[in-house]
């Protein structure tokens, strides 16, 4: 038997298209004798939908081409397609009005429906927030090729509920183990349709944890993710089936979309082995390609052809100019230079070689004649003030309005290019340089800035991408003389360190000092991120590459006085 | 028996403070003979405490403050906390690590803890991303202060616990009905410990519940509910007890502190009438106050004694401006004006009319020079273009930008003043007019801000708080000359009433132009705003004050292509 696995780019919300996609693949693997399609989790819709699913004329929408993907799919090729389902016993049980389910498509009608078991309610997820998880364990059956080979028993899970195995993870996260209940029912093989968003390290865990099942339970398993940025979230795909044995047959692209095919051999109840693609080799190499597709699919998807940043000469925008300008061409990145008096020539000698190696146009504006003009506006009122901090985020306001006033007059996506070290901190400035559609590196810490630098210097040996300068010299935000960032925060092998300790941990300050940080530092840390909340609320989408990234998944309240705060 | 509803006022997270709270109102009531204090959910951490739950430090300190309280609560004050507690068997079964609680403290220990049973997951509520449902009934007792008395036991129920009544609501939301359970078990009288927020017409709506439970199940209930501001959601207190007949017996002040007392009579099983604080008659009232108290609390929870906020002369400003003296005090109060050339000599006027009647400072900056700068300095890029929305907007962003300034200079807090009809549309600037650290009156719609207006003036019969004239004239935006929103939006009737259908009533763009709309214009309505959603993904925290609010309960993709947007 004959399976194809679509690893599809939804846009959210667009049925028609989406539709049209799951019908263009299907047409092209039914012409090569597929008999069984795999689409990601919800794909009709695209993962996450969010609030559209509060939409009854959408959900209406959706059943009605659902209706047309029966009737239109080659009748006879099996399809799986992700959609949602009324729960139809909602008003008289009680629970959730939705299910996130998957319709067996089959000559020409919906023969099944599989609903969802285990609900993901944490990080960037909400899913108790639509649906409601349904207890039964799903399969259905398929004949084989041959007549004389016996029926196909194929499981059917959605994500999460692959995610629950209390021997991988060494405890339970939910009541029931739909894996653990398939390989009960003795099926052939088990799907999993996933819309999994990317995380550094994501990959090599799935496949862990797809080999602890499959060895396990001594069944072969298919796993098939969506692609694709969607706002904060990326998914990467690598979609990938493992045999019985727990080898991988069969790998798709990373960060693109594919269809890739296995074949299930009716006689010795196993897959095949199949074409593998590698994984990337380096955490660097794969947070690019998730920071690329990333950006190009949240200006391809909100109808942007071209991108505005500024250049600043230091790291965090040249890096952000180089993923731009990979993910829609450098002829579309423009990159604006905007010198004060206190921008060494360094930095615009940097901004403009770096816009050199990258080969994206620049233009330059000089931002002192409305430095003095705002302090003029402002002299009545300020008199008898110290210049500060207020002064400092002007300069970084007025290089923000200007950006915007170039992404409203053309057209432009503005790209913020704070790294996630810096809104952990407050390290930026609301209305100022945190302005943008989209923050290209908000999840990035700062440490991991430069690793990526370097890792792009050697991607083509001889090729330098980013300027050594860039990377060499010490960071500085350049709004007062000499000013570096080394005189406000701690050097940033240290602050990252302790910010993954709090952030994705859970770290208490105490256990912080012990593991040998100085408890001036960590305190000082722990005031600025909270201090930061405010900043954080009102930052563009910022791409997420991390377990615990600032954003969707990160519910801090505002108006709070959190204890413990002392140590 | 004597019962105290503490409506408390927690900060989120300060649990020293909110500890002390509850101590020192029980120890008045213990002063009074007092023999139950009731406080509300989570009253020891405040609600909602969203991500800080996800720490462990955090979750350890407030079980020592709960040992805290246990130690040193009166005695013979039998006292219900609302706290959280640790689900002991959630790695060995699955599920949430946490139960959304209520201790019963008293004689130095904890006695009882009772877990909340329905959680609510939807709008602004996120209860499944921390918190496993408990399956029990849950009651206490306590002997009656006359020997000679039988026992009286106290059904307990948490906020959401009560609201699944099928009858009441014509279905069924949760599976089970706490409420019910509980009159199973012959319970004397239930007490809810609530925090829930408010919006237009809810006491109404919880009073009209709370009598059909009482009558229905014959039972006493005490409804307490959390009070104050924080961040969007602002908690209404209005606490009440019915009796056995449905009759309102006691109520609590709306939207301020209060301590109240029920008798509950052993003889009668009943309550004894008490005090009732009347309701704020009108929705302009209700609103009113809700308004004052959420911009109050954000300002102190968030250390600010003073506010900033620009005076347009236009109704939002003025109606913004009004709230802020009235929360914090005119003399905290500072209202800056900021012409340019298109703006008129009546909002001038306007505006110190306004900062006259409310007593507030004024300062004004004239904005041309500035301008003509950032023109200037965008001249060569912008060369050949038409002036248009890229300009509109600079003018919006140099306003944003002093408004900044200031408030960092002086350590204000700038209010923004955008109301719901425009944060719906997009009528208003990204980093200009939306900046702020909160926005006033960003769910209160168009309408309703004329409404509120006109209200106030006539509050105190021969005062005028909003000069006519600012009420009377056309709204604009005044960013070009002779501008007014009519130019670019339907009349404001016309618009809120499709904001209403398409936001709160979930209607179809069909169904919306069925009930008597033109086509063209919920077609413009429905595109401008789902492309807004990137704007108001970057607002400041707005407060709530309906049943859907742009905010923390909405949550929309940005880079989506939602259907059917053709009608």
């Amino acid at each position: 038997m004959k399976i194809a696995i679509a690893q599809l780019n939804p846009t959210i919300g667009n049925l028609t298209a989406n539709a049209q996609h799951i019908l263009d693949v299907a047409r092209q693997a039914a012409s090569q004798d597929t008999n069984l399609l795999l689409t990601p989790e919800l794909s009709l819709c695209g993962y996450p939908p969010r609030d559209l699913l509060l939409d009854p004329s959408f959900i209406e929408a959706m059943g009605e081409q659902l209706q047309h993907l029966a009737r239109n799919l080659p009748k006879n090729l099996a399809t799986l397609v992700g959609t949602v389902m009324p729960n139809e016993r909602s008003t008289v049980d009680g629970g959730k009005p939705l299910y996130n389910s998957i319709a067996l498509l089959y000559r020409g009608q919906i023969q099944q429906v599989f609903h969802k078991r285990l609900l993901p309610t944490y990080d960037v997820f909400d899913e108790h927030r639509y649906f409601e998880p349904d207890g039964e364990s799903n399969y259905f059956t398929l004949p084989t090729t041959s007549n004389s080979d016996p029926l196909i028993n194929i499981g059917v899970t959605i994500c999460e509920d692959l995610w629950n195995d209390e021997d991988f993870w060494g405890k339970r996260h939910y009541g029931c183990n739909p894996i653990a209940d398939l390989a009960s029912a003795e099926v052939d093989f088990i799907v999993n349709l996933s819309a999994s968003p990317y995380c550094v390290g994501k990959q090599q865990l799935r496949e862990e944890m797809l080999r602890h099942v499959a060895t396990r339970y001594k069944t072969p398993i298919i796993y098939t993710n969506q692609v694709g940025g969607n706002d904060d979230l990326i998914f990467d795909g690598s979609s990938v089936a493992l045999n019985r044995a727990g080898e991988v047959v069969c790998r798709a692209l990373s960060c693109q979309t594919d269809v890739v095919e296995v074949e299930f051999d009716a006689q010795t109840r196993d897959f095949l082995p199949g074409s593998i693609t590698p994984i990337p080799t380096s955490e660097e190499a794969q947070i690019w390609e998730a920071l690329v597709l990333g950006v190009r699919d949240y200006a391809r998807k909100c109808g942007f052809s071209r991108i505005v940043l500024g250049l600043s000469g230091g790291i965090d925008s040249a890096l952000v100019a180089a993923i731009a300008a990979e993910a829609i061409g450098a002829e579309n990145v423009l990159g604006v230079l905007m010198s004060s008096p206190y921008t060494s020539k360094a930095s615009v000698d940097d901004a403009l070689a770096l816009a050199n190696n990258l080969g994206i146009a620049t233009h330059t504006l000089e931002i002192a004649e409305l430095m003095g003009d705002f302090d003029r506006t402002l002299e009545d009122l300020f008199a008898g003030t110290e210049p500060g901090v207020a002064e400092e985020n002007l300069q970084s306001r007025i290089r923000g309005n200007l950006l915007m006033a170039i992404a409203n007059k053309f057209g432009h996506l503005l790209l913020s290019t704070g790294n996630k070290s810096e809104m952990a901190v407050g390290y930026c400035t609301l209305y100022g340089d945190m302005d943008g559609g989209l923050a290209a590196i908000a999840d990035v810490p700062k440490t991991r800035v430069f690793s990526l630098c370097k890792w792009l210097n050697t991607r083509q040996p001889g090729q330098e991408v980013i300027p050594t300068n860039i990377i060499v010299k010490p960071p500085s935000a350049e709004l007062k003389p000499n000013q570096v960032d080394r005189d406000s925060l701690p050097p940033y092998e240290i602050l990252d360190d302790i910010l993954h300790r709090l952030i994705h941990c859970h770290q208490s300050p105490a256990a912080i000092i012990e593991a040998g940080h100085d408890r001036d530092i960590v305190q000082q840390v722990l005031r600025l991120v909270r201090r930061a909340e405010f900043k954080r609320r009102q930052a563009p989408p910022g791409l997420k590459i991390t377990d615990r990234a600032f954003g969707t998944g990160w519910r801090m309240p505002i108006a709070a006085n959190r204890q413990p705060l002392s140590i």
